[in-house]
């Protein structure tokens, strides 16, 4: 099966082409710049040269047509027909409590993405124009969607409730969601298979490290705990996000600058982390540089980077009873081995032990860091969120085909 | 010398009186309900019976006159005169960064304390209040003041800042400040001089959980990190208080139910923690007793009051690279066994191991609950803030004293 995934955002859409067959990546690309004057079009055909188009995109569906295009391009496609495409897998941010795993778009599946805008106004709906493209563009073809919360749906309540009044719950729906589920369940099975020891046994801790950031703690293969919350804003100081608060200082904040609530908002997530702290930049590569050249601010932007990924490391230790496998991904935590070095330096209580030269090596690889008697395995797991989306895509879409043999 | 000690709340007046030749209390009460038409005056003086006085008390200054009165009087009183009383020590809540241990109040400390009560609008007025009450009442007196936040002022930049923009520190001075500062310092002191071993040696966590509750990283003595931030909601599960929320909670519900700024502080401060999970208290003693009956709601309550302590625990952990004592202080602290069990059951990853029937004992003494073979200690040590306040207090007045003598 020859499976589509898209990761559609507002004024942008993401894509890849796999073949199941082998999982492999036949293409992949990228739309930015939707519905402005020139939008752009880098198209990547496996084993071909990567081409760049500028184009007017003013919505979706052109997006997903201009793609289309290509995949079927005689110079710089990778398809005879869009008829090969079998299925088409979709990102969703917003999944709520009512999906706990990917599911077969239906009419109803729609519905509740529709419903769940309110907790995701910036990402769910950008991911229902991205259905209704692809739809458009290709009709009767199956469509699945993964959401980044499904992961998080096995918490407990007593992790998913904030300690307020229990009508917001009810109500509004205010509990902890997470995102970025979907890397931390793949690179927690990923870890398990490259210890080959059973998932059930252990005890995981996943930072999924990137410009947004969070940290999930996996027992016996589960999500019992996240670090991003009703928002992707809760957690981790991240490149532009601030991460955890004392909840006054956003009504501080507001009273003493006159700010409204999506100025506040647009704050804490546009302009704080990394960025307002180094001054610099939201990168984690410039703050690095920075920090090796003594800029101060670039300086305490990594200290205070470190020491709050640390803190939320220990606290899903005790939340756990214990860990037996650190695991890093995304871009900060497959790259910065300053950032992984630093981190792990500091958690020698916990028999955490890293060798410095293995930490070093830059690589695509899964790979461990940890030396040979850490008590806590650390591991290297390059993530691959769309992989996931394929997979789960292929699968529902060969269950629906046989339920409907039946 | 003798010292009376105030605490001034907005309503209500605190008070104990001591000896500071043996530290021994003479006499202790409270006046409640300043300000409406009946306030209760209850006094207590040392070995002689409690009485409780009802009067109309319209403000601090007739509050104080009326405590004097008790203290000075023929058959409930321990003093001849009020001239007795050598210096006067006042807890304030506030301190910014101004104040990094206890003062003799002057009118420069004075009009501080006045310029912090942006920071702590609620606690810093009766504060003054207090103090001016006094000077009316005993001219001529020294007086002393003694901060909440003063032990946290130790905290490093990465760890007090915030990862917001900066310019909000320079111009609203942003920033974690901590609260219960006298409390964690006594008891971490006094913890290693229960364990005679030298507090530079030391890593420990402090545990002060009463109705209000934060937790204190101290490593050599200092406080390098504390739970509450710029105000005293941010940290644990708390009684009324919700503790730590994605920040976007605050904006989500004051938009979903039309709040002001003002009343969405009252929920989070007022109408959060375990009262809004339980719907039946904010107290650790109802929540334990509904726990026992098996009540879902209140053991719900308990659960999360648990997990996130527990977490803190843990975080604090990694935050010093291990930890040597954990300590247990105020209402819940010392009273509360089946807390103190539960949570130290889910550390034994850090080699926490504490022996259930020391646990179970009451007693208002410093006492070990751990295991001989615990790679942590684990106390007990009842908090004792207002003997702080009055060393605090006859130190400064007798170094102010032979200052002037030189």
């Amino acid at each position: 099966m020859k499976v589509l995934v898209i990761n559609a955002g507002s004024s942008s859409l993401k894509y890849q082409l796999y073949n199941m067959l082998d999982e492999s990546v036949l293409a992949k690309g990228l739309v930015e710049r939707i519905g402005m004057d020139s939008s752009i079009l880098t198209h990547k055909p496996t084993g071909k040269e990567e081409i760049t188009e500028v184009s007017e995109i003013l919505e979706h569906t052109t997006a997903i047509r201009k793609v289309l295009e290509k995949l079927t391009d005689k110079e710089h496609g990778v398809l005879d027909s869009v008829s090969e495409i079998q299925a088409v897998g979709h990102r969703v941010v917003h999944g709520g409590e009512t999906f706990k795993g990917s599911a077969l778009v239906t009419s109803e599946v729609k519905s509740e993405i529709r419903r769940l805008f309110d907790l995701a106004p910036l990402h769910n709906p950008p991911a229902i124009m991205g259905i209704n493209a692809a739809e458009k563009n290709m009709p009767g073809v199956p469509q699945v969607v993964t959401f980044d919360t499904a992961f998080h749906q096995t918490m407990e309540e007593k992790v998913y409730l904030y300690p307020i009044p229990r009508v917001l719950y009810k109500k509004h729906h205010v509990r902890r969601y997470g995102a970025h589920g979907t890397s931390h369940q793949y690179v927690s099975k990923a870890a398990a298979a490259f210890l080959d020891r059973p998932i059930e046994d252990l005890k995981i801790i996943t930072c999924h490290i990137g410009n947004g950031a969070s940290l999930t703690a996996i027992k016996g293969g589960v999500s019992v705990d996240t670090s991003m919350g009703l928002t992707p804003l809760e957690g981790l100081m991240m490149g532009t996000r601030s991460g955890d608060l004392d909840p006054t200082v956003v009504t501080f904040v507001m009273n003493k600058e006159d700010l409204s609530i999506s100025e506040v908002n647009s704050m804490l997530n546009k302009h704080s982390g990394l960025l307002a702290i180094s001054g610099i930049s939201s990168d984690m590569r410039d703050i690095t540089d920075g920090l090796e050249a003594g800029d101060p601010n670039s300086t305490l932007a990594f200290e205070m980077y470190e020491y709050r990924l640390r803190k939320y490391i220990g606290s899903y230790a005790a939340a756990m009873n214990g860990v037996d496998v650190i695991v890093f991904t995304a871009g900060v935590g497959e790259n910065s081995a300053i950032v992984r070095q630093r981190v792990c330096d500091n958690l020698s209580y916990l028999g955490v032990q890293i060798d410095p030269e293995l930490n070093k090596i830059r690589s695509g690889d899964a790979r461990r860091i940890s030396s040979p008697n850490s008590k806590v395995e650390v591991l290297i797991i390059p993530t691959n969120e769309e992989l996931v989306i394929a997979r789960d895509t292929n699968r529902i879409v060969l269950e629906a085909e046989q339920a409907n043999n039946k």
